[in-house]
């Protein structure tokens, strides 16, 4: 049987990129593998400036810190469509790009919807992984409160839902504690798509997010081995986060 | 994409079997069903009477209250194989004798390694569904506490646990609070197979057990809605588990 | 020491009805008769369509599926008073209806308030066992969530709580997590009728609701031993609760 | 309905005595109240020196420290009796001792088996309100942790445990987070005496012992408001428990 | 390496006062010597009447109880300067007010900002003790309950606890299952101080308040061992909290 | 007042070095900061290879692994001098071995109790930092099951532990659900030198152990972001801990 080939897509802010961004790949990648599949990319498209969340810098910031955690893998690149766009993307039309655009190239018509000087340049990555491939699916890679956030009343579109979960489909990293079961089972939409979602358990859990670093910079506390030094250098470089250089006692 | 056709084996004590015996092939044909899989059939093996169990009634006991619980049930069928042989058999082996049994049905060789009399009477269901059909996966249906005994030391010989989990495959019924996912990951050949093992949640929990049935039948309480009005009939008529028709207040 | 008899009246939508209502008076009876009470019937009175649930079927259907469910059971009767009023009756009334109808009984006094033709047909049953009984306490059976529904503010008239605590009892069923123990000691007024409420452990926990059947049904999964075949048998041949026999795939 | 007449009598070592065992008292006799109990008189039964436990202080210091506790209440008395025996008594033993005497009291005829010279002070207070009483009950007061040493395997003869529990009974305080209904489920003995068993939710919970005194007293740390100023000035003075009055910084 | 020397101070309400806030003192006390403080005092400042809590008694009667209750005690004295002022006083009023008091006696500058006829009687005590004394630092003490409401939003000035937790210092006494140290992470000012903030586990638990004494008065029930016998008996003479003297059963 | 100077010591098997280990010193550095110390090293003491710890690599390799682990950190040393011994040294030793080296950095007594040459090569780094300094402190820095494992019979010394916690001290980090204070109130040592205990809450939680990198390791599964990249590539490139390069699917 040969193994159905997937890319995982990891939406969110890297505000900043942690290292949890990037373990999250890695944790997935290893159990799709026991699993059957084959994991041919990783993408990390972060979140267009007009999403308007507070304390959220500048895109410019998050794509050059993004390229500066990404230089040391060789799987998992940064997608700058989502970003590029004239405003905030839903969630579902991003994964629907990325798909498309994808079809397109294992197709080789590229032209018919997507121009090639428009693609991004992980085009070259892809088409060499995609010559004589029948099929890739692009799969939403997340964490088991975006899964939660479905059930928020008014949060979600249920087309978006409907698309995201049943014509891409989900991997979910969760930790023991956490229950995304419980939550596909109280939602009919979920419970439907079910062959669809993959929960990825996180052994080594990380109680890490962009929320505690920031806390960390306001307060001019360590954030070393929370995510890569280069990202570190370029925090205080640029003092983003309310790090300050020169701190008087 | 055809469906995977599977047969579910649940082996056990059956002393006395109990609604949450019967219950956890509904659930589980129910989730297999939703992630691409045909259920063909339900086969109950009870365990032979030298297993050796403290409060174990005969095999006669329990093979007659089985064939009154399983009369209501037109899929979950009585396996008494297990409990014909002359001692007690290995989970391993009545997976590996049910496996080549169903194998002998689909190729048409029968007479090869198994004798039509001695074939059980089930074989008239199997050789239905199974006209046209290349293959059929027995696979062991179990509760958590089965998967947990796997890393009990001295309980299961290696070969044993490769063989089931490696040929056959598990389906795991669990509970909220359980935990089957962080007893697979503590095991090297429990992750490795990770694939052959579905996990399939309870939602509608029930705290039931022969365990507790016999310990209320001992105290003379009620045991009605836990197990099948004709079950609690043969008990009581053969005043089984402790069960006293002349009491004295 | 002569036992004092006991009644016990279950309220609820029972819709649809499940082994756990059923269960519920087993465990009751049991418990109270360690106790030294003599319970001499079950009673279970649906709410009145007018209660305005949502997903409420019609008392038609609920009263058949009651009366199937009820067919294999000797000491636990329909009482239909509370579905027959104009509309919906407040749980103090109805205890009070079931308790003077029942002194009634006891002191030949039927047609002084109640006439007999209007009386339930469970009288017959009664008017074996009151002869010559000095008096039968009609006491409410319920979970705890019936129990601390009591602290919801204007969920409940204060005088209905002191009448039902007070004048009647509650047979409260509850299990190792819940604890109703806890509610009693919040509220002056439970506390002060300690004496009347009968805490009964669940220790064959069933996590069991017409709720979860209903989702089961809408969802076309199996509710095969969670209430009786006879009531599965007549949801499906009146496809309630979103079951549908004609499935596409 | 007159209420039935109950003594609570306490075991143990009282070494030394805490707020802890007098309130324990407090508690039990509230909640008998409530439930229809008149609770005439609290007995403390001290530990006989021969019970071999470390770090028991002898005797004469416990009976003195427990009179000087005592000294504050009107209602709970101090019995010597087996402090005073050749050796260890069982609890069993010490219940039905105490009960035999009461029973002499009531039926006037303490010279048969008991000399009223032999006889405890308190008799002066039992032969008060014995007057005209038909009986009187003397019951185990005691925590959770004595009802769970019920199970452990050696340490109480199944004779006593029936005796205890059938014979006198027992008044159980307990605390939120124990769980003794699961105890007495999980005992055929004790679920068949459920009715002699009455459990007492202590809701304002102190996580006092005589260990965490003696434990404090030895780290040269504050006592107070743990145990009876009285007690505090004793043990200091006796320079028990290894309390130092002459401290080196 | 010479101590530290602290004044503890303890505000609220006292209505009633219980063991819990004598023993809160003891606690502190022991664990700061420990860490190289010396305590020389404590002091008790109940609420003014215009704080406007339901079910609080008039001050009369709350300065009366505590006069009772540190009748027993050599450390702990009353400060009725908060009681005595025009109406409610800010805790970071009142820590101020007695700090102040506090460096003029140490600097024997009295008649500076305060009249010795206005100060109050535990001046004597403090003179004694501050001769020669360089500095005496006032601290709060309170419980996990404080700490944590300076989380509630509008509750709070910002320049009160920065005065508070900055200026003088926090004494809070803590059980196993709370958590204050996850509480002053999530707070930029806390954490800023965290050097003056000295977390004390109470680790001879008592579930013990004023809201729980009330609730027993109110029902009648003994609260003997939860105040000293003098407050209850002030309670009950006066018939505070609705304790009544003529009870009819 | 001037800061208390601090040189932190962790010892451990660094079998491999993950960033938990350094992560630790970071955590620890921030929060005795706030607290008023000065952090002017932090030492590294991997356990000499007579430890007989099962799955063990040489110290040849740790020492290599460590060396690269910490490239990247400027105050962060290893220290050889454990791993160059005889054998296995009690930590108790080595943290009085590292005391009086400093103590004779200070007093400029190098050559009274060690040779220069002798000396470690961090030397040179804490005679910049040790001029004109009066006293500086080496701690142990552990997590909070070393500081548990101080209550497991036999497995310290008694006059050990008192060393480490009376002349060193010790910086404990540690989680949320992790209690070292109730283990330091169990026992009277840790109590008597509570002073000396600094626990530091760990809040950006990490589950992450050497264990689970080797399970990970001899699964093939990525550790990348659980310890520096160049340890990673020692690892693989002499295929330590089950990790193999020519893989067979």
């Amino acid at each position: 049987m040969t193994a159905k080939k997937v890319v995982l897509l990891a939406c969110g802010s890297f505000n900043p990129p942690t290292n949890m961004h990037l373990r999250m790949f890695e944790v997935a990648r290893d159990h799709l593998q026991k699993l059957g599949f084959e994991v041919l990319l990783g993408l990390v498209s972060p979140v267009h400036d007009g999403y308007g969340k507070k304390d959220l810098v500048s895109s410019t910031h998050r794509i050059a810190m993004l390229r500066l955690a990404l230089q040391n893998t060789d799987w998992i690149k940064l997608s700058d469509w989502e970003v590029c766009q004239e405003g905030h993307s839903r969630t579902a039309v991003v994964l629907k790009y990325h798909q498309n655009l994808i079809n397109s190239i294992i197709n080789n018509k590229l032209n018919d919807n997507i121009n090639e000087q428009d693609a991004p340049w992980f085009l070259n990555v892809l088409q060499d992984s995609c010559r004589n491939v029948q099929s890739i699916q692009v799969k939403l890679l997340c964490g088991a409160d975006l899964l939660e956030s479905f059930g928020t009343p008014g949060l979600w579109a249920d087309e978006d839902i409907e698309s995201i979960v049943g014509n891409h489909g989900l991997v979910v990293i969760t930790r023991e504690n956490a229950n995304p079961q419980q939550f596909i089972y109280m939602s009919d939409v979920l419970t439907k798509y079910i062959s669809n979602i993959l929960i990825v358990n996180e052994w080594i859990k990380h109680d890490l997010s962009s929320t505690k670093i920031r806390r960390a910079l306001r307060r001019q506390e360590s954030i070393k081995y929370l995510t890569p030094d280069k990202v570190i250098d370029y925090i205080t470089r640029h003092e983003l986060f309310g790090w300050t250089n020169n701190k008087q006692s």
